[in-house]
């Protein structure tokens, strides 16, 4: 642990014993420092990660304060899922739901995408621009299936930086994660197989299983520690268990974060049974923390671990790069991709490669980030105003989701309808487990809307869980 | 038939006849207008196609001759093909070939694509370029998995020009040809289905079906005229045919082109069988004769044509702009593509968008068909000279590739090696059939090198060719 995480670590026990409680202001940044013998950034890095976590507020020229309203809306439950394994049947609800999306005056705090106005698309249209230009024409039909050359260096490169062993040989440049995701699920298993998933997950993972005839498992997953292992150590030892499709950072919908010694547990569970490791990692380079948390990737000695990751979230939303770093899978993802798309196009993969190499990716991420947590704090205050009593959420430390458990008698699909026809959307937590756990549970993006339009919209959506949950 | 279709064949009837001889010059265009009572364009029309046809040849300042050279190189037979199914597994042979193409200094005759030195690749990219920073961010994360709204209405504004009547909602644009056709036969089959194919076939077809687990039945393909009704019915007849995969026009690898009334025929037979075709229709603006012909897709009333298509051979290589006007199976298409590729790269969507509205795609069009044309001419001139006696050689009308049957002693797969060591590419015939039929074959790309260094590679060729047929 290092020295800031040591002292927002005391700072929570301190919180958590009644030493320092809500309203109370912590200590300054000045007292710290003579208190502790750290140095003044330690002190703040370790007050911006306990912001980023909910624990405290900042009050504009007053200081850091424990945070009120931490009760007021507690974490969701993580019911156990199902133990025996089930088919997969969501995609007409998920296409309806998406379908919904599409129309521009809705509020669409049901998207999988965070805003496009939060990107630097015009430097990366004319970065790219020049990079056609100045390309070979035979380039365009080099490197077909497995990507262009430079690109693969350099996101190996980013691996290597945070201290992941990754060779570009075993990087497959594809159509944003979602192709990765899909070339890495139909390798590692054949029809009827049985694959083990987090209870909620992604809706594309379901429809990843529900397209290749795979069966589920639901593992049980904590909304704020993710996968839990022992429930996952169950359906290894219950199941013929061809593959895992995890999301250790910021999973989709609950924003869990699983710990680095969590993730070194679950590879190395994983290596024991020899089972594949599809590792969606969207979300990871949007932390709110100090820095960026590892993939479960890193702890891979054995090739067994699919990371699979895009640019679609953090840089270049509609350029479709994507890619995964696929251990020993990394020929047959290849060949498959050769087999089904081909390649990925090449103005989106010099468009980002420009960026990556003259671009200022990591100050972008910098801004982005800083946004995206204000953007959280904001909603979190406009949900604890408008939702009742009874709705918990999740405070997730990085991306563009909140999960929110509402009151038992709300139907989220019911919620959805009725939002829908005031003009925003959410997403239901129907789309998110073959099981009925999560009918009153929705997933809200915080990641588009302005200030008062998202207030106006959450204040909206409280008032129809309010008369939902009393109709009943 | 058009006046200039039935003056060309009036042409060949009298060469047929011997009224016409090898060698003998046709009568002058004034000569002719006079004798028909036709326009001029007509009589040049009919003598461009008769030229693109390989019957006549033009000599500089002298007019149009018989050829002398159509007997020396024959067509090439169509072996009927094994009456049962099969499963497929072509892919490592695929791989190990295509893997050769990567290298610069290999004259890429067994190359897929034409050379992408003859695309306007620049004006592309300042047109993308500016195309993308004129988008409203907002765009990016529109349509998503359909494609771009103005790109698929001017999609069925070509379809409609070329009197095909395709509504822009069945139109979904992919990444490349290769995903519509790839999406297009996961919606038609189940695994363990039987599909028809052509025989010889595009060994993407070949891989399509290996990866989707599906049996193949063969169809006898004439390397001219396409498509065997009789056999295709044969088949029909035996087995239980879920799905058609053809290329009518310039079928990959032997350029042969079905006849209106053929494809008509195709489509009302598939019709009463209730079998939906699956049309890869790549090629077919790469035509040499007076206009595009017809795809199937125009016969078709009931929907059951999915006819795919993409740029990546007749404007933007490495783009990945393809689609498919999916008929009755657009909705399905459109579910699949959103599960695994989600949607296409915007920049290039509005590269290719932008072109076909503001640049000169048909004048482009008409150089590239020039070019391509002028290339054949000059290739089956050297694989003449180079060649031995037995070898028999296609003269697509369309396209850029040849499809040679060589000595029956001859194996391409060694010659193949044999020629890449001399940094020469071939594609053997082995790569598109599951039965041996196609051992003594090549398919030869002429659609990249320049005319010297095409010819001295045919040289080589034609020197391998000889040293194999004599060493058996």
């Amino acid at each position: 642990m290092n020295k800031y995480e040591q002292l927002a670590s005391d700072i929570e026990e301190a919180i958590a014993a009644g030493t320092l409680r809500p309203g109370d202001r912590l200590p300054s940044v000045r007292e710290t420092v003579a208190s502790r013998g750290v140095s003044p950034s330690t002190v703040f890095e370790a007050y911006y990660l306990l912001e980023a976590r909910g624990v405290v507020e900042a009050r504009p020229r007053s200081g850091y304060f424990v945070r009120r309203s931490r009760d007021a809306a507690a974490e969701p439950h993580s019911p156990p899922p199902r133990a025996e394994s089930t088919s997969v049947a969501v995609s007409d609800l998920v296409l309806e739901v998406l379908g919904s999306l599409r129309e521009r005056d809705v509020v669409p705090m049901g998207s999988a995408f965070p805003s496009p106005w939060l990107f630097p698309l015009q430097r990366l249209a004319r970065g790219g621009a020049a990079a056609m230009r100045q390309l070979a024409p035979d380039d365009l039909l080099e490197d077909l299936a497995a990507g262009n050359e430079d690109l693969r260096r350099q996101l190996a490169l980013r691996y290597v930086a945070n201290g992941v062993a990754v060779a570009s040989e075993e990087i497959i440049v594809t159509s944003g994660a979602m192709e990765a995701l899909n070339l890495c699920l139909q390798v590692a298993t054949r029809p009827g197989d049985v694959v083990a998933i987090e209870s909620p997950t992604f809706y594309g993972c379901l429809q990843a299983l529900e397209r290749l005839q795979l069966k589920a498992v639901e593992i049980e997953t904590h909304p704020r520690e993710g996968v839990q292992l022992e429930s996952l150590r169950q359906a290894l030892a219950r199941h013929p268990v061809k593959a895992c499709w995890f999301m250790p950072n910021f999973q989709n919908p609950t924003g869990s974060l699983m710990s680095v010694d969590k993730k070194q547990a679950l590879v190395d569970l994983l290596a024991r049974h020899e089972v594949p490791l599809i590792e969606d990692d969207a979300y990871a380079e949007l932390y709110f923390g100090a820095r960026r948390p590892p993939p479960a990737k890193a702890f891979d000695r054995k090739g067994l671990v699919m990371h699979c990751s895009s640019f679609s979230k953090c840089l270049a939303p509609g350029y479709r790069v994507g890619w995964t770093a696929a251990g020993r899978y990394a020929g047959a993802v290849e060949r498959l991709k050769l087999m089904s798309t081909l390649s990925v196009a090449v103005p989106s993969q010099v468009a980002v490669l420009d960026y990556l190499r003259h671009g200022a990716f990591d100050k972008h991420l910098r801004g982005l980030r800083a946004a995206l947590a204000q953007r959280q704090q904001q909603a979190l205050q406009f949900v604890q105003q408008s939702f009742p009593a009874g709705t918990r959420v999740t405070r997730p430390e990085g991306g563009y989701l909140l999960w929110l458990e509402l009151p038992a008698a709300v139907d989220a699909l019911q919620l959805q309808r009725l939002a829908l026809a005031r003009n925003i959307s959410v997403a239901p937590g129907h789309l998110f487990s073959t099981s009925p756990h999560f009918h009153n549970y929705i997933r809200l993006n915080y990641g588009h809307p302005a200030a008062e339009r998202m207030q106006e919209a959450v204040r909206t959506l409280g008032q129809l869980v309010v008369e939902l949950a009393a109709r009943r």
